[in-house]
């Protein structure tokens, strides 16, 4: 009698066990992040003057415009190259724990919106190996959000979203921004 | 007795289980899409007349070509900055429900090819959020499959195939793009 | 007595069984390649006189710079565009299987660095299809890790990491890079 009891209770914990490995993959995905980090980068675009301190410039530029200012109507078709600092917080001149390495385009004529496609390459104690990043960019909304597309090394294979916000913009000339990882898959 | 059978009952059906459960995760993927969309993008190459209606501009050619026409040798090295709107229909008057914003690159001398790295920006009632592309798109090809990388909002941590038709070709001005979206992951 | 016995084993069985499947997606993932590949693509950059041969330009440089020399400062934002013939070995006059088709841009005035954006396109009996790449190409490095980031056809949805390796290196026209794929998401 005690023997059935038990077998009931088996039964009962194998349905239960059957149905959770019955679901499919995709539905036990959690918004929670595997790993989440905050970085500043730090972009000074070479205007003519400045050729010792800019971290970018421009290499691209539509019909009307020239290579040592951002064109009118927004920037559109400004293409810049960067190799900015990375810094752990908001200062500049703080350490850098890496570089943040790519290329902006500004894409729309009458708002300032960009495309990006850059990495962040670490090599420091904390960090070694680069996350990949690509993404639209309306620089006037206070968070944008792009894809982290993948990485290596300490980020071997690495996915999630990045938000980026303005933290701090001189002129034309410099521009911080705020960058909050958040990765969803982790191996 | 009975008890015995029971436990050989148990016994299979476990046996069966530790399989199941022991497939690696990659077993479990299905080509089946969880999300389907079909959209139409519009592209108006700016030549030197057209600024007013333009939503794309050459900002990168090689040392033959000029910034106002694309150059010959099937426009190899122009690089195209757009901002196109996105429609639902085929119709380049109907009321756009997100913005196409990114460029390509004519990357080879022989035939029409080109390298796309750009976004869907959604801001309708129907959707929020990007979804970001990259990948060659062989344009002589009835259709053309390039990756969805990542995406946000709406289409979080998106990934896919996107299957692009030309829809329309005018001159060296206009083309209009069918995208058929497949997604194959889903958050 | 050895019913109960036999009970008790199950029992164990089970707690081992629910604690394996309770183990969250992302704890299963293997970094062994579900798909390895070795390749090569060959660059000759137009520099002028080898229009013919050339199989790729720069489309864009900074404003000190021009197009049919690279830059100095290590060709710090030299943009070129490429469609390079990919072989199986280190030949470059092998019969291609295919061609790699993108971009780069030089991003660093101190070193020799790049960010990459580019696909695989195949067509060969053996393959058909493309693979995706994206990331920082940090050149004086003996290997470089990139992302593969999407891919279609044979290669649907792959992700994974290519290792980037100079091959062969002559004055400033032609180099060659050894490319090994590893994808560890195959569907």
């Amino acid at each position: 009698m005690e023997a059935k009891r038990s077998l009931l209770a088996i039964f009962l914990l194998l349905s239960f066990l059957s149905i959770s490995t019955a679901a499919p993959t995709r539905k036990t995905r959690t918004r929670k992040p595997c790993k989440s980090m905050v970085f500043y980068f730090h972009d000074i675009i070479y205007n003519g003057h400045n050729a010792k301190n800019a971290t970018s410039a421009i290499v691209g530029s539509p019909q009307w415009g020239n290579k040592t200012m951002l064109t009118g109507q927004n920037h559109f078709g400004d293409l810049v190259v960067f190799d900015d600092p990375i810094t752990s917080d908001n200062n500049l001149h703080s350490k850098p724990v890496g570089r943040a390495q790519g290329f902006y385009i500004y894409d729309k004529k009458d708002i300032f919106t960009a495309w990006l496609g850059f990495s962040f390459v670490f090599n420091s104690t904390q960090h070694k190996g680069s996350i990949n990043f690509a993404g639209a960019d309306p620089l006037m909304n206070k968070t944008r959000d792009i894809s982290v597309i993948g990485g290596t090394g300490d980020f071997f294979m690495a996915r999630g979203v990045a938000t980026l916000m303005t933290d701090a913009f001189e002129g034309e000339v410099y521009f911080r921004l705020r960058t909050d990882i958040n990765l969803y898959e982790c191996w």
